[in-house]
């Protein structure tokens, strides 16, 4: 068994310092745990007004703030840590999340699907969805809008992740509704690391809905975290059981795929 | 503007008279309808013993009684009409749906998943998930267990089905609220038609949990059926809201999808 969970806060935009104190006054809230996701963008905020923003607040992804404190937060706490930031990367920016192990390993993902208006602001992800073996267990990462494409998680699972971690910053209504299919459709658990907050730049209102949530292999809530307020939450889960995937005695929810039916994907 | 629905009933195992009774008069209350959907193997009952019973209750897609008895009613109603049957098929039978135009067109769809004790009783489908030009628009098919695998909507989306007929037995919980990210991922109308009652077969007893539901494109539910009762419903509905696949202003669904990074798939 392991501890696994989420913390949610509201992100201050532009505002480093405030964001990590707050990042890790939950990850330290969350006393034993072995995984921890936190939000989408979890250490710039989100509404960055054009490009030149978004690189005045992105990081290097082995090098920057946030990776030097993650790194030491993961060794001195013996967790594993996912938590998004905006990354710089050759030639533009990325909406990136980075997992970091207590070993110090620091893996990155550069998100797939941009939602909006970061289509103008980021690079799109460069990568397939990836999955880390970790002393949590195999952890697939897919950053928000990703949920949407029913690929994303499912590549994450196909390619043996027990615990898709979910870093977000959800505007829309859906997601926290439609994750219960992508644990149960996959057979894994997922946890989405939404903020909280509103941040209003250049006549913008973006109010973020909160609603973290834990779900076991078969959808089910394990924790879920109020709409307006920071939270953070830890379960005891086996990620193993996120490896069979047999249903009703008898169908195996991989084997018995048709993918040379699948003509149109 | 359509009007479509679906019609929920129990299910007679082996009484082929019984239950085109029930599903004539479930038909026949919504008036107006222009596209119906009736459960997975509507006529016959689920829960056969072996090979032979299936075949002894088994029809021709389209000169057996079921074909012959849709064929006249959706003329008679000038109404598509969606159902489940167990099709007598070469080396064997198939769990299928009929898809039948008001024109006197009948289509079928052999089922690609099946689910349990399905496989010792029926050959799989051995074409890929369909879509229909009707009168009441663009109709993609799917039977029951098909829900759970993702790609099979998508697949059905991906092709411009504007609305997923769904015929179900459905005996496990998760169905009806997993449609939701159907409908929401693929910005499709969705209908999916269950059966009610028990059958108590061979010291097996399957009850089917009803629960029938309309949800439009971004996955409100517009009828839903009770759980243990008999229920028709229809809705007015536009299918082409379903051919927008823009969301939040600027993502397109479908086009930024990222094929080449499905890796797993």
């Amino acid at each position: 068994m392991i501890h696994a969970g989420f913390v949610q806060y509201h992100v201050h935009f532009g505002d480093w310092d405030a964001n990590a104190r707050a990042a890790e006054a939950g990850i330290r809230a969350c006393e034993g745990a072995d995984l921890l996701v936190l939000p989408e963008l979890a250490f710039s905020g989100y509404d960055f007004l054009d490009r030149d923003e978004v690189r005045s607040l992105a990081e290097d992804p082995a090098s920057g703030p946030t990776a030097t404190m993650l790194r030491e937060l993961a060794a001195a706490l013996n967790v594993t840590l996912v938590a998004g930031y905006a990354e710089a990367a050759a030639g533009g920016c990325c909406n990136s999340a980075m997992l970091v192990t207590p070993q110090g390993a620091v893996h990155n993902y550069r998100k797939l699907h941009l939602f909006n208006r970061e289509k103008e602001l980021f690079l799109p992800g460069d990568g397939v969805p990836p999955v880390f073996e970790t002393p949590a267990g195999r952890i697939g990462v897919m950053i928000c809008f990703d949920w949407f494409f029913p690929e994303t998680a499912r590549c994450l699972a196909l390619k043996g992740a027990q615990i898709v971690a979910h870093p977000s910053n959800l505007v829309l209504p859906w997601c926290q509704q439609a994750m219960f299919a992508r644990s149960v459709e996959n057979h894994v658990f997922s946890i989405t690391a939404n903020r909280i907050g509103t941040e209003d730049r250049a006549g913008r209102s973006l109010t973020f809905t909160g609603g973290s949530q834990l779900l076991d292999c078969s959808g089910q809530c394990l924790a879920r975290a109020a709409l307006d307020a920071p939270a953070q939450a830890i379960v005891a889960l086996d990620p193993a059981e996120a490896d069979n995937k047999v249903i009703a005695g008898t169908n195996h929810l991989f084997e018995e795929r048709r993918p040379a039916m699948y003509d149109a994907l």
